[in-house]
């Protein structure tokens, strides 16, 4: 299957539209066939249009049509097999391996939300029976359950050109809790996206849902997604990328007539800190993760480290040095689309104007359009507390270290921190314990706390939490990954005295699809 | 127990601030003692940053005290006898029997929440454990539950003085999480704010909690409700009231440098359908349930219902006739204050402007200065899909008819309606099953569907959903009644290969309280 410059606008193929653009050949910076065009307003409108046409009936569905959607996905995105990698890799520059993996990634979410519809308990099903003679009023036959709320637009990510774009987490969450998605888009892998885009259309034709269950819409102006997010019709959004992108959507949402909830991961500096017992012990080791988790993928994800602090002692020289030999050590390796690139210079730039010193910055030729060079800084304490630039992230294969002197200064500078994704800690014997306070300062900043690991690597899991507070997401109430991120997409609706051959089956007495319920306040 | 004039910053009875201000006898209008004053910017600072660092420590607090908490504040609402009572008749001229079930549910309300803490399983426990010999990569150890999100401001409702006001559901749904609460109190009822804030108070004084935990600030301008709801401290935001008081809060929640989540629940013009076969059967009897809906408590309900419509037929003409007959025969009766009744009395002028006639009005003396009149109105399906004001609330006892010709006219008006609290539909035999795609089209417009029923009287129990599409609430996907809005206030919380020592006890491998748990996927 070889990429032709469409959209899908409610199912159907289409080319043209506005300005034509390009994927980028990351390399030389040479544009790849073929052209894309900006989808214009009417296409927008379309396809929110039919969205919201297909959101009742697509809702209506049984929910295990919507798990064979799911599935049929999967199959045919395995299916493109070669065709897909081999773009994946020319627009985004990722490692053939990553790719892989994120394809199985990908494939997997999709099936456990399949799987999560076959069960069918996630509708969280509460009835509470009524009671005619309860004096002085009777008491009401309450049943409720979550129900679809209606067309998602979901924005892309650059850097998960599978998992978190055309057929990614948020897609797959939508579909499964049986909202229409119109996608907008990637621009820096519009290739990409037409392959995933034609593989959902195909599923859901040949399943006969609505036209309007799934769109994908190209486009790489500002203007385009926030029409997107304008339309009446759309219910909901969800976005994975940059705070500038996700703070814009979030304010175009909150100010319509009809304001929408968004879901935006917009990033985190995920810092790690590493506590006297584990830096006098495996100062060097625990260096040498920090620094290839933030290296790794030329620092292309979400949860790359980018933050690093520790008080003076037994360990920290030898451990300075190995943060400072394995970035001197690692190589400029490619960012996903030469944006990013100019972002992280920029970030750079503005860290340098800062108090902040180079200590080490990785080998290798910058010529290449989306080059990225793994770059070590290094702060004071201070530095961080005066200038809230620093707490934030710099997206690529940085990190900036903050030597400390005393515990006071780690707290200090924990307590000064913003929201993030996750937050890492090192410790050995009695550290947790004695940083008790830092621990719990640390747990209400993060959505994920890790122990003596890395922060990359996101398991796709029911326990994961991928958000936090802001400006890691906009809503720290949901996950962006696992099952529970379908909870950002449904409502719930209670149906009072309604006669049971009227009730969906999940509310129904003789429960025909033997889903775990909460009846009359017992779990059954 | 006397009020005085009191807020209590952070657990602290003070007296005094800016501008005084006075309730409202509602018979004659004139001013109740004592006086209340406007929180002053250094009140409300006070407060929030209290509440902030409060956060962290009654967060951590174990469950059970919570519990207590929630349940000493019951007690002393219990305690306050009669006069709370007094108070609340005093300034809202509500019926004493309707004070004291509405004491009954809050007191209910409170150790709702208790039990659920009790219980425990309500944190959503997640446990996905490790496989250190997994290829290629390791698994961690993920385990996720519920944690407070921070400092809420509840913002009272007039028309709940106690069930909707300082220590009413979002309070109690709040501290229950573990989030300390700042209550702006309503202006119409300052005196039982003061008393229920005083028991509040006392109780946390008395269980040792930190002293930010409880705040109650005065006020009656919306900059003070304003100030309150940028302060950084203040993690999300609870209110019950009007549409645009609720935007106004929500708006600038959107536009804070930290955006946060508001919960406002905003009314709802509650329609209420008539199919043919209950019309023709018993069309009189279901206008009399109408109308005394409409009227109860001279509407003085979020889920008054607002909106009639049914099409011609055996039966309607004797459902019109009971209907002007019900309010022709209804009396003037006191509304909760007097900002009430000129709303009620404005929004009534905004109908009449359009093709709206006044069918029947109830009767009695305009003289109380909170006094409403019933007033039934009718107009045409044109007119409904005309003028967009007709389809939303008129707060107080006023009922909107819009008799049809055909059914297609009742599938367009509900195509044309926005979100409701809820939605009633009066059928007999096959009028269900015949009016199936109208059920289908009105449930995606609420929270709550009835069924023969009236929408008035709201069970607090874990099926009740109170919220519903824009703008009956700003977010769908939470209620503000029963045990589930406490999920309005929380955040997953995700631990990574954490030792077993410093986990939350929910967490652990050996499970001590015995809750209920998601353990690699199994519900145990």
């Amino acid at each position: 299957m070889t990429p032709t410059g469409r959209h899908f606008v409610a199912g159907a193929a289409e080319t043209g539209g506005g300005a034509p653009f390009h994927a980028v050949e990351p390399t030389g910076g040479a544009p790849l066939v073929p052209a894309y065009h900006e989808a214009t307003a009417a296409q927008i409108e379309r396809a929110a249009a039919a969205a919201g046409a297909a959101a009742g009936p697509f809702a209506a569905v049984p929910s295990a049509t919507r798990a064979a959607l799911l599935r049929a996905i999967a199959d045919g995105l395995e299916a493109l097999g070669e065709a897909l990698s081999q773009r994946v890799v020319a627009e985004t520059a990722l490692p053939a391996e990553r790719v892989a993996a994120e394809r199985a990634r990908t494939c997997g979410q999709l099936r456990q939300f399949a799987a999560l519809l076959d069960e069918g308990s996630w509708v969280d099903a509460r009835i509470d029976r009524g009671d005619p003679a309860r004096r002085p009023v009777p008491k009401p036959d309450l049943r409720r359950m979550r129900m679809a709320l209606g067309p998602v637009a979901v924005f892309g990510a650059s850097n998960f050109p599978l998992a978190y774009s055309v057929a990614g987490g948020d897609t797959a969450s939508a579909l499964a809790a049986g909202c229409p998605v119109v996608v907008k888009g990637h621009p820096a892998h519009p290739g990409t996206s037409e392959l995933v885009g034609g593989v959902v259309a195909a599923a859901v034709q040949r399943l006969g849902l609505p036209a309007g269950t799934f769109s994908l819409l190209h486009g790489r102006l500002p203007a385009t997604g926030a029409a997107l997010v304008q339309q009446p019709a759309i219910a909901a959004v969800g976005f994975t990328g940059s705070y500038a992108g996700g703070r814009a959507l979030f304010d175009l949402a909150a100010a319509r007539p009809q304001p929408i909830p968004v879901f935006a991961e917009m990033g985190s500096a995920n810092p790690v800190l590493v506590l006297p017992r584990a830096l006098a012990a495996r100062g060097e080791r625990i260096a040498e993760q920090i620094a290839a988790s933030a290296v790794l993928a030329s620092g292309q994800f979400c949860t790359c480290p980018g933050l690093a602090a520790w008080c003076d002692g037994p360990g920290a020289a030898a451990f300075a040095a190995a943060l400072n030999a394995r970035f001197a050590a690692a190589a400029v390796g490619p960012a996903v689309h030469a944006t990013i690139r100019s972002g992280y210079e920029r970030a750079l730039d503005e860290l340098r104007a800062l108090p902040v010193a180079v200590a080490a910055t990785g080998a290798g030729d910058l010529a290449p359009a989306t080059g990225v060079r793994p770059t070590l800084l290094t702060t004071t304490p201070a530095a961080m507390l005066q200038h809230a630039r620093l707490l934030h992230e710099v997206f690529g294969p940085s990190l900036l270290t903050v030597p400390c002197t005393e515990p006071a200064q780690l707290l200090a500078l924990v307590a000064a921190m913003p929201g993030y994704l996750t937050a890492t800690v090192h410790g050995d014997g009695d550290d947790f314990a004695e940083h008790a306070e830092l621990l719990a300062a640390l747990r209400r900043k993060v959505g994920r706390l890790i122990a003596n690991g890395v922060p990359t690597g996101v398991e796709v899991c029911s326990a994961m939490v991928h958000g936090g507070p802001w400006p890691a997401a906009t809503d720290a109430r949901f996950s962006a990954v696992g099952v529970t991120a379908i909870e950002r997409w449904v409502r719930p609706v209670c149906w009072q005295d309604w006669p049971q051959a009227l009730l969906p089956e999940e509310l129904r007495d003789d429960n025909p699809r033997r889903i775990r319920r909460t009846v009359d306040g017992v779990v059954e």
